[in-house]
């Protein structure tokens, strides 16, 4: 199990540093098996950090079996890589920044060692060396978890399709702090994905292959969704998700990434969303958003409104600005009610139409002063709330 | 000859104003006819102008030519296109952010037409219509030309290539403001261009297909080398350049460029290239561009220093930083002399090697704390140099 090496990590740092003498290689590999690995977890490392050894990255070596491990005492990443030296152990971090620009100068296919040298660590791939300075690694706080229950499994694709249906209408630095991640809740074989910033909301449901017996849910910060989106793969292998009061863990193609939750309790978006919008249409999605875009061009600058107006057959899109510009589009809808003139912010129907792939959305409409829903032509497990704005 | 329409511009534009009334047609292609010379004028628009009608381009229209003029009062682009409406005369102003902005959001192929309506003109594309507002063409101050006598002609394809070769050299907002422009001069069917920063020098001659009866030589800014490099292509087509005293202009496939010159006179840079460096080497252009750019890694972040030693068969490439660590590399190279050490600025060097496109270059080194001299291995046409720095 990963837990163990992470509560042990420290603990066999002082070990590995006691038992080594001289220059000894601890980590040998072709150059791109260290690479992955270090990429991985240096995403979660911030250019300006509280502590020092939270720049560096580090590495535990027990023979073959390296653990990389990286944090911003938020959010940690760690990674297990077979590259170690065999009947050595070693623990010791090293600057991300550097080992990174180092690698991506160094050629693929070479041979490169990790060796010590007193306090340095010697890096040598044929010609080329390099002395980096360490930090010792009693030093790293590595983020131990606490009573993680299991919450969910499901296909690294399909979560990462989950995470990218909603976490663009998060909100961004809002008072209303846990507005500012993405609410997940799974339950019954089912897991659904919820963010907002109070003027637009997205919903999305999708199937697990298997949930706990109660209901598990959690709020998560921005920056870990953003690091998950960049290294969850577009693949069929499973995702495990750990969820207890506190914290969230995510293991995946020999990944692990535990992270902080987003305090507090979501709000009730489900009273936000409409359920008896009578005025729907159906609307070419590429069509709907090019029109759009070229309305967009004259909306004022901040409140970028453009006014719809539906009638039957026509969807008429227009915006104006402070300079008296005016621009004005139409395109042909699916659609035989009565007519209604409603506002927008442009900026987030131009959002969801890029994040919907589908040829053609169905949109519904109540009163001028309700919220409006797009959702898919054909089912409403992603459901996109829009309030409208007065133009 | 284009010059004519140059100076007649603000006249031609009153003339047109009076002469159409109502909602009338001026300009009617299919867009990408239209939207290529926005594009070409619009790259000298700034974003934060001294008037606000140099932020809008020019349109002067007479029939099917109409001329396109943006200036930031230094630099002139101007371009004639076959996009005007027959029997028709018009001149105005609009904004270049918001007619790229248009365009860029309307399909390829649809027609687009502009129309006048009072102080507006709108813009019509299928069922697209943009209401733009216009400052009078009378505004717009052109700049015009003053004894410009034809300094040379030759392939655009050759001239890019010149201006590529030396004026990544070029110094950036420094006090001798001569040293901020490519220094260009004319004679004998050749053309030379230098640039310098104080620190490193480059050169390139290239022959002209047809040259003045005497010496022609100008320092251009910084701004019009990186439009001539934006929009010149790389054809065969001839450029045509005239030089006077403060002005020079390029003629190439219907642009007409007209830029203020750096004025003061280009330092003596012939007596800073050496002449005797005896400790000459060849090298694999890309094997020490890879080799500098691995140490490169450890270099002190403001001084870049690197280390040379330069021993029969071997250059070997160090250096390190305020943190006690090191980068060491050692490439082959073809060098028979006797041993010298000598330290660079690593990122003059990587610069130059990027910039040439030879498979090996040629290095020649005076003393510790002499120029060195970088060249192509087979010719003297290109030449780099560079003062060393003590490490």
């Amino acid at each position: 199990m990963n837990e163990t090496k992470l509560e042990n990590g420290p603990a066999a740092a002082s070990e590995g540093i006691d038992k080594t003498a001289g220059t000894s290689v601890f980590i040998n590999s072709k150059k791109e098996n260290i690479f992955k690995p270090i990429q991985a977890v240096s995403g979660v490392v911030q250019r300006k950090q509280p502590l020092p050894v939270l720049s560096n990255i580090l590495f535990v070596q027990k023979g073959k079996q390296v653990t990389l491990v990286a944090n911003d005492l938020d959010l940690q990443i760690l990674t297990v890589a077979e590259i170690g030296e065999e009947n050595s152990e070693m623990s010791t971090t090293i600057s991300a920044r550097k080992l990174t620009d180092i690698l991506a100068t160094l050629p693929d296919t070479n041979p490169l060692s990790f060796s010590k040298k007193g306090d340095h660590v010697v890096l040598s791939s044929g010609k080329s060396k390099f002395e980096l300075q360490t930090i010792s690694a009693e030093e790293f706080p590595v983020i131990t978890e606490v009573d993680l229950e299991h919450a969910f499994t499901m296909s690294c694709l399909r979560f990462k399709y989950l995470l990218n249906m909603v976490s663009f209408a998060c909100a961004v630095n809002n008072v209303r702090y846990f507005l500012n991640g993405v609410y997940i809740c799974a339950e019954n074989n089912k897991v659904r994905g919820v963010a907002t910033d109070g003027h637009r909301l997205a919903l999305c449901d999708v199937e697990a292959e298997k949930t706990a017996d109660k209901k598990l849910d959690a709020i998560l910060p921005r920056k870990t969704v953003k690091e998950l989106v960049r290294l969850i793969p577009d693949s069929q292998d499973p995702i495990e998700v750990y969820i207890s009061e506190r914290q969230i863990k995510f293991k995946f193609v020999g990944i692990e990434i535990l992270s902080k939750l987003v305090e507090g309790r979501y709000p009730d978006y489900q009273r936000v969303i409409p359920e008896h919008n009578e005025k729907e249409f159906r609307v070419g999605r590429q069509e709907l958003l090019s029109s759009l875009q070229r309305v967009a061009t004259l909306t004022a600058d901040k409140l970028m409104g453009v006014r719809w107006n539906l009638t039957p057959g026509h969807l008429n899109v227009a915006a104006n600005n402070a300079d008296m510009e005016e621009a004005e589009d139409e395109i042909s809808v699916e659609y035989s009610g009565s007519p209604i003139e409603i506002g927008f912010n442009v900026a987030y129907l131009i959002e969801v139409l890029n994040v919907l792939k589908n040829d053609s959305v169905r949109i519904s409409l109540g009163e001028q002063k309700n919220p409006a829903l797009i959702r898919m032509p054909d089912n409403d497990n992603f459901k996109f709330v829009v309030m409208p704005m007065k133009i």
